[in-house]
């Protein structure tokens, strides 16, 4: 028969999305009305303005619908104080959000050099994956001189999780989180010494409410400091891409970081050479603006295959300006995409 | 009537021209012989490979020459043992180089932003500056991806000179220090964390034998992390060039640098606008590659002038990739000298 208990029992299989325990377990139940046919309960979100709370209630609504006898389901929702919230989760140490994750790979964006692109080949990379359904984030590890927000055109600040902070999240669905979400203005500067650096993104890792990814792109600073050390040390990361320019000079310091990720044993998955040339506007003509390409060092260095070549294109400037990198279209956007997944497949694709 | 003694007096009126100290007082003279009007001195250089050997020696005969009654003056050159240098210099604290060092402006060209072009203009300014006889020297402070190398065509290694080290010496005569001549091959990575980093550059600074120079510019890697901030507080920075490109994205970023500069108190002496435009080689038209540009916002928050504009030049990138930054013919470079003399000018230049 129809009644509080059963009820109870199916929601005690309905689980949290974000934190993959049951509702029950985490006390978000708090009152179930059955009267003959027609169910009345009420659901406390773990934060008020979660950003799961219609998927929460659809599946609430959907688990009680199957029970035998149920005509009516009406479903409240409301949050958890403060108090209660903290008594559910306790203190909070130091990469608590971390344990609530999922996240099959994680590839750095690396170079050595600055300004080649790692930035805009992650923001590429991330939106691609996203349109072809995988769940995709995006740490920007670039602390002093991130990139990311502006790609995307997204702003902070961030909001609180029941544990750790919340991702942003870009048109096109990549969680993404930023140093600069986290200042008041974007051109406030982080004048910080390596250790700070290295916690930082340590915190990006582990006290965001990533979720379940296929894939984590870490946007790497230049340099072979604190930011590369600390991501190669202290996050699980499963390979690097490897971004360069065709000029000499670039290749020259990119072969340090291609070093670097051999000495901490790291694999590098790929190598994707930017800027290769301009197509002049006016007459179609290529024109190799950084010289001839130098970009097979690196790929020996490496010993891994090139993903793509991708152009300048003013166009594409505009639209990473204007905060739209989603809405960039190359013609090699899908090639990578392919030599991407194919150089790092996840274990399970599971399409949104 | 001429006599050892009086060899000896004008001896002591004679300067090691990088010491600045009297070579009796040294201890660098080591025998004189007195036979009628010819005499023969015996001069030991701090350092057999003294590069400034022909200039000590043709200051010793002068002086001596100078004397009534002197009709053949011989000079013999030997080079002191370690002990002897030893006693002579102590045992060498860090930065015990600096005390010989007379360096009247030190300017750290900086951006925030990587891949914009500081080590570019960092080189055409010190190339054209010593063109103009200026006195120069670059210390590259990139620690892990130095580009200064290989512009000017430099490899290591650097050789010891009495106190710390010596720079090298470019085409042009600018004085050249990098970490990259201190490495077995320039492309072994340095991970190093931040303190590394910013005593690597307190060493550039103080265990290297600069000499006299009008000015010494520093190339600060990107972001504003530890390289920056050592040298801000930690060098007589008497003003900054900030470099940016005309992105937006990329002014963001400088906007960063320069509120850091602020923040330490440090003037930015002008600002410099790289990779402006892209003529065609086919038609000579300007294309704005990087989009309109967003340099002014800079120069109102820095709240300084601009020094100069450079377009993307692929013969440039050629002859950088070929270290031949020296070779490198712009229009903009006269413009770029002599605004930079203008926004930051020596105490006294005294022309070599």
């Amino acid at each position: 028969m129809l009644n509080k208990n059963k009820v109870l029992e199916v929601l005690a299989q309905v689980n949290d999305p974000e934190l993959h325990r049951s509702l029950t377990d985490l006390k978000m139940v708090r009152d179930v009305q059955v009267n003959k046919g027609s169910i009345e309960v009420t659901i406390a979100l773990t934060m008020p303005n979660c950003p799961l709370k219609n998927q929460i209630e659809s599946d609430v609504r959907a688990a009680i619908t199957a029970l035998p006898e149920v005509k009516e389901v009406v479903v409240h929702m409301t949050a958890m104080t403060n108090e209660e919230r903290k008594a559910l989760f306790g203190e909070q140490p130091e990469g608590a959000a971390a344990q609530y994750n999922r996240i099959q790979r994680v590839v750095a964006v690396m170079s050595g050099k600055g300004g080649v692109g790692k930035s805009l080949v992650t923001s590429l990379l991330a939106t691609a994956l996203a349109r072809d359904s995988y769940q995709v984030g995006v740490l920007d590890a670039d602390i002093t001189g991130p990139s990311i927000p502006m790609l995307f055109g997204l702003r902070g600040p961030v909001e609180p999780g029941p544990v750790g902070i919340r991702p942003l999240q870009s048109e096109s669905g990549v969680k993404v989180i930023s140093m600069n979400f986290l200042l008041e203005s974007e051109d406030q500067p982080v004048i910080w010494r390596g250790p700070l650096i290295g916690r930082a993104i340590t915190q990006l890792w582990g006290d965001v409410m990533w979720g379940d990814l296929d894939y984590l792109l870490v946007d790497l600073p230049p340099g072979t400091s604190d930011a590369s050390l600390t991501t190669m040390q202290s996050l699980p990361v499963n390979g690097i891409v490897m971004v360069t320019t065709p000029q000499g000079l670039a290749s020259m310091i990119v072969r340090k970081a291609v070093h670097m990720a051999q000495m901490l044993q790291t694999p590098i998955v790929g190598v994707v050479e930017n800027m290769a040339y301009f197509i002049c506007p006016d007459t179609g003509k290529r024109h190799f603006i950084f010289g001839p390409s130098h970009t097979y060092e690196v790929m020996m260095t490496a010993n891994a295959p090139l993903l793509a070549q991708l152009p300048i294109d003013h166009q594409v400037t505009a639209l990473c300006d204007a905060g739209m990198v989603e809405s960039v279209m190359l013609t090699e956007i899908p090639e990578l995409l392919k030599a991407f997944i194919q150089a790092i497949p996840v274990k399970a694709h599971h399409p949104a």
